[in-house]
């Protein structure tokens, strides 16, 4: 399965470790764009369907438990193959911008590294469930984990990991960013927001040459 | 990945279309079991686990919807993954007979041939899913689709599928019996139950000598 970039569209993904301010950054590029007057979406994974937010609620709750790590990597690819359907491929045919709160690298971050599944089978199944739909650029908001958790006083299921699993994590993602340097970006993550932000909106901007749509 | 099948315990799946009788079938055998003073586990897919409960509120539910076949297929997988981990594969390590109405076969039917996904992708999704372990022994309630589902007057979202999409089911189920005659067996559904009991009784006894734990 080749890597399929969209050609209507932008499509923009947020991804990092716990407390490295991704929802913030997402919400200030989306809202940059719209002063632009681009049309754009903010969305995320999990939980960015109605289905989606069921499989959120299972995977994130503490109540669920010892979930078993082969479920808990299919429930998360179940959410993207529904976000990718019912949200990010609509709104690139659009023409819109879509900007998404993680994807896939999470998964091969967090159930790859951080629970040592196989990455291989892992890979294939997140490529499977989004048709290997990539996007087109990557911003890694790089933390230290020691750091970026001690931002949250309740944390989830995934958050009350240990400090090894979270820096497995960390060294995945920067891996992966570093395997692919057209289509991402690393940021520190440790800085005052408006100068991620800055930093952000320069090297989208490039990308906003493209946008069109299938009409 | 190689198929696993299970040195301790018993492993026996009831596949077949709605309105087979598996429900039926499964609990005369489990009863047959007990009564004979073997510890037989009676389970399901999907919904063995407390997590599969909730992931088969999502793909049998009309409030779902129209759920992505990708996400639909990948939510079953996630069932399947925690029912081995929870239920199955403790049980057979255990020397236990596990009996569960629906396993692999259901995807590769279902999703494979009913909703024409794939098949050596969902193929690959299951068996990683389930690590690859396999029933001793798959029965085959086979039934014709016009007739059994002729037996539901609410059907859910599954059942309320068209004929034809149940017809694709009938004969993968069949195919894939066909393909493996050591370790399925195919039963005429459509006769008297107790008949079809002890059918189904002379083929798994040969499988009790083997009934052993890892004590």
């Amino acid at each position: 399965m080749d890597p399929l970039y969209p050609t209507f569209g932008v499509f923009i993904a947020l991804e990092g470790g716990e407390g490295a301010g991704k929802s913030t950054q997402s919400r200030l590029l989306a809202d940059w764009l719209m002063g632009l007057g681009h049309e754009a979406v903010l969305t995320r994974e999990p939980g960015g369907t109605t289905v989606g937010t069921a499989l959120r609620d299972i995977v994130l709750s503490h109540s669920t438990g010892d979930l078993s790590d082969h479920a808990e990597a299919l429930i998360y690819a179940g959410d993207k193959a529904e976000h990718v359907d019912k949200v990010v491929m609509p709104a690139l045919v659009a023409g819109r911008i879509v900007i998404t709160d993680r994807y896939v690298d999470s998964t091969l971050a967090y159930q790859g590294a951080g629970r040592s599944l196989d990455i291989e089978g892992l890979a294939f199944i997140a490529r499977w469930a989004t048709s290997n739909l990539r996007p087109h650029l990557t911003v890694l908001l790089d933390v230290d984990p020691a750091v970026g958790l001690s931002r949250f006083e309740t944390p989830d299921r995934i958050e009350a990991e240990p400090l090894d699993f979270h820096q497995r994590v960390r060294k995945s993602f920067l891996d992966l960013a570093a395997a692919d340097p057209e289509h991402y970006v690393v940021i520190d993550a440790g800085r005052d927001q408006q100068d991620i932000h800055r930093e952000i909106v320069d090297r989208v901007e490039p990308w906003l040459r493209q946008v069109r749509a299938d009409a």
